[in-house]
This record gives C-alpha cells, structure tokens and sequence, in this order.
C-alpha cells in the first residue's frame, strides 16, 4: 500500500469541532487543566499541563476514535465491525469505543507493543492481529470482512475529535502564549493546532510540535513534501510517537496551523520522563515527556511570564519500562 | 520528651473549616475531582481521586502548615521563625509556606529520609537538621532559638488545614459512601473526616483510615488509649506513613469521626502501588496507595455501585525507589 491510499480532505472546521465536543459529550472524560508550580518556577512561566493520561484509556486516541465511530453512526453509516492498526493507545481507544456501541474492534499491532497497551486492548474487548505489516495487514481484514478501516491519526474525524483537547485548553486556561503537543503521525497536533488557530484566527501564539529524531515521520514528511515512510524503520522509548509515516491530512494541518516541530533524542526523552513524573505527579508515559524534553534540549524557548501548556499525551507506560528510571 | 507534651484541643469545627478555606484561597491548588473508570469498572463503584499528589509541594501537607503559619499571623503571632518534624512531606510543606510568609523554618528529618523529599525541602529554602530523635531535637531547635514548634499532624490549625481536602469532596462529588484516607499521624484523616461529619451530621457514609501494619502509630495509640510510640520502630515502603507516635488530638479525632483503621502489609503496599499508578496514571508515593491496598487484602468493602473516594495523599517517591516495581 502506498501514499496514495491516503484521501486527502479539507483542514478542521468549527463545525466539525462543535460537532465532536458535543458527540464526546459523558463518552469521554472532560480533562482539567491543572497548574504546575515547579514546572512555572523552573521555566519561569505560567505552566498549566493538559493531562490526557488521566483520560478514559490512558490516553487522548479516545477522543479521536469514538469521534469517528459516533460520526459514521450520526450519518447512518455505523459499520458492522471496524478494524485500525496501532502501537497500543489508539488500539485501545478504538477498542473502548467499539465496546460502547456495540461495534467488533480488530486491531493491528507490532509484535513488540508495550504490553500494557496490549492488555489495554483485550480488556475493552478488542481482536488483536499482531503483525510486521501494519498497513497490509490493516487494509486485508478490511477486505476480508467488510470491516471500515479506520485511519489511526490521518481520518477527519480523528482529527476533529482531537481537536476537543484543543477547545477544552482555550476553556480553561488565560490565552495562552505557547501550546508544546507530542507528535507521532500528527493527528493530536493537527486537532489542537486546527481548534486553536480556527477558534481564535487573531491568536498570536506559537503551537510547537516535538518527535522523536528517532521516529520522525511528520518532520520527515514535511522535508518529502508527502507522507512517504522514513527510510529507516522508526523506534523510540516514545513508542506512541512511532507511526511508519505521517499523513496527508496531518502535513497539512501541520503546515497550515503549526509553528514547528523539532526533535528530540533517546536521551533527552528519558531525563524529561522521570523530570515530568516527578515534578508533575502525573503519571506519563515516555511520548507525555517530549515537550519538556525539547525545552531541555534548548529547542524551545518558553516565553518568560507567559502562559505555557503541555499536552499530556497519555500514560501507558510499562512496569519494565520504568526499570530504565530507577537507575 | 513524653507525650504528655501534646497539648489537648477541641474537636475541629465548622468555624475553624470556613476560617482554613478561606485563608488557604489562592494558597494552595484546589485540586479536581478525577474520575477513574476503571477502578471503577475493577471494584464496582463510581470511584473518585483525591489527588494531592498534584498539590502544591506534592502532598496535601501545605494545606495544614500554610493554614498554621496564616491562622499565627492572622491573630498577629506570626513567629520570628518555624520547627517541625517530618519524614518530607509537611517539612517541604512548612518550608514551602515559610518562605511564602517570610518565616525562616528549620525541619528535624531522620537520616534515612527519601532524597526526593530532601530536595523537597531545600528547594523552597527550610534548613535540615537531621536527627535520630526527632522531637527532642525539635524541641531543642525551639528553646535554642526562640522558634515556635510546630507539630507535624496534632497542631489543630493543622487539621483543620487538612479538613479542605474534605471540604473540597463533598463540594465536588454525589454523597459520597465510602471515603478512604491514608493514615500516618492521622492530621490527613482527622480533618478529612471532621469536615465530612460536621459538615453534615447525618450523613451516612463510611470513613476507613488506612496505616503499614509496619508503621500503625494511630492503631496501637487506639489500643493504647494515648499516643504512646509503638514500642518496634516504625517504617515502611510508605515513608510517609511512619511517624514515631499519633497524636492525642488525631486519636481524637480518629475516636469521634472515623468507622475503621485497617492496616495493610509490604506486600500489599507495592502491589497497589504500581496498581495504583497503572489504572489511574497519578505518580503517587507508596503512601498514596495504601487504600487500594486494603481493598485488595479485603480489609474494605467496597458497597456495590457506591461513590468510593481515594485521598491520594502524595506523590513524592524517589527515582531509585521506583526499583521496588521494576522487578
């Protein structure tokens, strides 16, 4: 399967933002947005942290996938199975939301997914199809058995659905002056950067995006004018941010709403996880530590005084995993 | 020095709660609500967290030190400068507020104090004395220079400081039925439970404390009727939870407002620990998990389809710590 496969649709609307904020509406969790005192004393701004590892799952995919399934639902076209591929949290996500509405979920994952996301998925109920081939293995049990094949990051309705973390942050929060959003295949960055520059078209400030150097597809696809796979197979501690390529939709909500996005090493990632557990209490997994990676690593200047938020990603993070912090 | 140091005081009251409220506005974090889905689905009930893990200094002890060092200055004896005792949390705490209030404060720490915690207090400027015998140095550290002695958990204001934590539940949750608090001295419990009886007398739900059968200075005090120091040093995974005796006034407190005190073994705290970390994604400390750790030695039922509140005390565990999970 190539590129081509993608189908290009148009940016993020109003409307299909107000239309998921109020399909999520009790199908998943309202976040609060929580300030962070040592993090405001440490960086010198007022930082809030927007934590979607305490969402339903584990992780903001929820909002996405329900989003899509409730949108196929709305228009009459809810489909007798669904099938997605995933490194774990929107494997879950799709799972949880399939359960809710009755819809059998099958989701493809690497073989060497963190085993937390592993059991996420079979307690929601989802079939997993372990496989190298995530892509053609996604579009043959589609094929197979008539199920929709859900883009994991690249479909609108993920985005739209994303998108609500963005409107809830503009709720609950001063105007902020600098949004930092982990990056995997770009659907997170694409919701949040859409609602922000749609909600407000006069807002000033910046929307950064962080991946791994490690697992850099959007940077990569930026650079190839195209989602085309890096040349070199991604894999990061970050094993949330590790798609085999961006997509057509998120490059261009990326290049459309997004200020940059930079990257950050192995190591820059691991020093900024134990430094957000333990300054944050949040419990996050490696891919909610990127942000405050880059800023470490000096790829991101904080706005001195100014109203700084980071996107909490999720927080499926493995017990053996942790074993590379209590060293 | 015997306990007949501690000085008896009346029972916290509605006057006291409303004056703490008031004087901690903008002091410290009011901390949401969080709904956990699955501990919910995995025990039955509509479950809630208390996450003070996420308050200021990582534990809800600033809560009850500001409350003491403002309830001083508001009768116009703000002290020339602070002593107290701790395992961390109220150290870090009461050097938090003291520097907010431009009190010097010197804390009285035993050697084997988590390193986190040590950093803790340092950063918001407290002077450490570290010391084996920890009120007698604290009461020397007073005479020697004039400072008031704060007691860690029996000071009233103490308690009623803490009692926000309950003021907060029940402005945010339904009835709750079943409100299970970590206990070390018994400050968090006793403010905690005056504050949901006094609140509302006939209420009819159910307060568990919760102590390290290895650290159960609030049980052995009921035993004995007074707060005499269990005669085995106290200590436990749960650090927090390990003070050398109760108080008279937590005993109390504990007697008046609270159904049960259940204690929990090692075992069960690191289970629940990582169980704790894994379903809710909050970074708390061991003692922040003692309460499932009762649940899941079956010390508390949990009443089926109930609203079940965990105080998440804190969040304060070390990075070498986090080796008890990794194995």
């Amino acid at each position: 399967v190539s590129v081509t496969s993608f189908v290009s649709t148009p940016l993020v609307d109003a409307d299909a933002l107000a239309a998921a904020e109020e399909r999520l509406l009790g199908r998943v969790l309202r976040t609060p947005l929580v300030p962070s005192l040592r993090l405001s004393d440490e960086l010198g701004a007022q930082v809030f942290l927007k934590p979607e590892n305490l969402q339903h799952t584990g992780s903001f995919k929820v909002r996405g996938a329900f989003n899509a399934l409730l949108a196929r639902a709305a228009a009459g076209a809810l489909p007798p199975g669904v099938t997605t591929f995933s490194a774990g949290n929107h494997a879950a996500a799709t799972a949880f939301a399939g359960r809710a509405l009755g819809v059998p979920v099958v989701v493809c994952m690497p073989p060497g997914a963190v085993a937390t996301k592993v059991d996420a998925v079979r307690r929601y109920g989802g079939e997993i199809v372990f496989t190298d081939d995530l892509v053609g293995t996604w579009t043959s049990v589609a094929e197979e058995r008539g199920y929709t094949a859900l883009h994991p990051f690249d479909d609108p309705d993920v985005i739209a659905g994303h998108g609500t973390v963005g409107l809830e942050i503009l709720a609950d929060t001063p105007v902020p002056d600098l949004v930092i959003v982990p990056v995997g295949g770009g659907g997170l960055i694409s919701g949040v950067a859409g609602a922000l520059r749609v909600s407000d078209p006069g807002w000033s400030g910046r929307i950064v995006g962080v991946e791994p150097s490690q697992a850099n597809a959007v940077s990569y696809g930026l650079r190839a004018g195209a989602p085309e796979p890096p040349p070199v197979k991604q894999s990061s501690i970050a094993d949330g941010l590790a798609p085999p390529f961006a997509g057509v939709n998120t490059l261009a909500h990326v290049r459309a709403f997004v200020d940059e996005v930079v990257e950050v090493t192995e190591d820059a990632i691991r020093d900024a996880w134990w430094e957000m557990l333990d300054t944050t209490k949040m419990f996050v997994e490696p891919s909610g530590a990127v942000g405050l990676a880059a800023i470490r690593s000096g790829l991101i200047s904080v706005p001195a005084g100014g109203v700084v938020v980071f996107v909490l990603s999720g927080g499926n993070a493995s017990r053996t995993g942790l074993a590379a912090l209590s060293s």
